[in-house]
């Protein structure tokens, strides 16, 4: 890997000390220029010490994805078969978006080491600090029509938890629709946007973000007791290419089956991993608030509700308070 | 109205000749770019009279729809209650969509007398010559989820089939989902594109294409067996305004309703209108053709196909035949 002449002089001496008058004559730069680079570095991931009388020690260079690396391997026949990866984005989304409509193909996998807006569902934002996450978007074409579109946002959430609790053995659970816990608290979101013509769906945009090595300091004061990290959860930093490598596999298989064999398959697994079912909570949906157990999904992915009265309600749309 | 210069010579004199040199001498201006500037109003729908004796008549200025007429007809609360005229645009689609990305309120129309690239389903064309016809496009933002994309496409064709029949008692009727036929041949189309979050409907486009004074040689001639105009079918020309005017309301009252109080009586409207229903067709859908007689709509918008075993079969999307 080629740095840039200031940090080659840190990686040629792994661990030791560089004076900044080394550095001046090396570069023929002044000691401001200097501090101002390493400053740079900084805001990019990478962590120095600094001692007044020794120069600069590189402590660690930034956890940094190897295109090159995850594209070997990755055996999926379409899921991220083509695949961009960049440093800063506004938001993966945005870019995919326009891929697709220029014609991307399906299974264009873009990803990024940190989104400067990453969009969560209905206008929020998402955390997506440099290196520490997954946060990526892919191009999907299925061959269903529009009615079907909240089917894939069910069969991503299951794809991601198989793939996960199968790498961390961390007991992860799925909240209705498309939400991942860890003890109630998040660790990833799922956006599936949809455009249609009429009932054919022209392309889904998948939006995945993962909090894979996220520490307590990355979230703001008001979300951390509403998300969490696998790295925060286990207590160990995990391998983001092992992450996106197993989820693109697990998540391709279950596309592909699903179009072949409905939508079957996927409640069964929804409704095995769900931390949803059998507790009463509080649906705010557009038509007004309503208290109900959810007991499971109906064939169109809808969520079957009991009321208090006994009926059974299918819900479409709604945000899911707590447990009651 | 302000014409420009030229054009005010003319309209100052209704069915007379104005002789290229007093037109030269009022305008200060050479014959040859007099005979330049009525090319081009001629392009934009004027049609002269030229005698190398008595020098150039105005025979007849385009049909152009009036703004500020068509606004004050209109007593809808929300459709076209924001109203964007143009003269050419390349398609009213784009034009609505890049609004709703922007925030355009529920009811925004676009409107333009011609479209240079009318889009029609499935990325084929729409001829929409100037003045001649209904090309606009407006802004959905429906409080229903995306399960229920498709039932918007089925009110649309209603509104429009029921305000076109009372307008000219012309026999129209709705092939499955949402074109608009009269002895088989299309007179309009309609294409609703949805831009969706998840489950919940972030906008819907409407664009509605009617067929209003177009005449034989307006169109192509592998499109004549396929389609004719309300002028061609009735032999005489209609008001577009109040076509315009008429569906606005139709559609405002049956959407509101349809938000209010449900599906079912679109099914029936839709189903009384539909020339799809009881016939012998073959549908080609993406997971292959069958061969079935469409005896209805179910709740969710699909059309429910009897096959030849007597098992019915929703279908959500398909390209239909011609009855068998």
């Amino acid at each position: 890997m080629n740095y840039e002449p200031l940090l080659q002089l840190f990686v040629d001496k792994p661990g030791e000390y560089v004076s900044g008058e080394v550095i001046s004559q090396e570069l023929g730069v002044s000691r401001t220029a200097i501090w101002k680079q390493i400053r740079k570095l900084e805001g990019a991931g990478y962590q120095f010490e600094a001692s007044r009388r020794l120069g600069y020690r590189l402590l660690s260079i930034p956890d940094q994805l190897s295109v090159e690396a995850l594209s070997s391997r990755l055996d999926a026949q379409t899921f991220g078969k083509t695949l961009h990866w960049f440093d800063t984005v506004e938001s993966t989304q945005n870019l995919a978006r326009a891929a697709a409509e220029e014609g991307a193909e399906e299974g264009t996998l873009f990803i990024a080491e940190q989104q400067v807006s990453g969009r969560g569902r209905m206008g929020r934002g998402w955390v997506s600090p440099r290196g520490k996450g997954v946060w990526m978007s892919m191009v999907l074409r299925p061959s269903v029509p529009i009615h079907f579109a909240p089917q894939l946002t069910l069969l991503t959430a299951v794809a991601l938890c198989r793939s996960l609790k199968r790498l961390t053995s961390l007991p992860i659970g799925i909240k209705w629709p498309n939400d991942l816990l860890i003890d109630g608290k998040k660790i990833s979101g799922i956006l599936l946007e949809s455009a249609a013509e009429d009932e054919r769906l022209r392309y889904v945009i998948a939006g995945i973000g993962i909090s894979v090595n996220l520490e307590q300091l990355d979230y703001p004061a008001e979300l951390l007791d509403k998300a969490t990290s696998l790295r925060i959860s286990s207590g160990t930093k995990w391998d983001r290419e092992d992450v996106i490598a197993d989820f693109l596999k697990e998540w391709e298989q279950l596309y592909f089956l699903y179009q072949e064999q409905g939508f079957g398959l996927i409640i069964t697994l929804w409704e095995a991993l769900s931390v949803s079912l059998g507790k009463s909570v509080r649906l705010v949906t557009p038509q007004g608030e309503m208290v109900g157990v959810p007991i499971g999904l109906d064939d169109s992915g809808a969520i079957r509700i009991k009321l208090a009265d006994g009926t059974i309600k299918p819900v479409f749309s709604a945000e899911m308070g707590e447990p009651l």
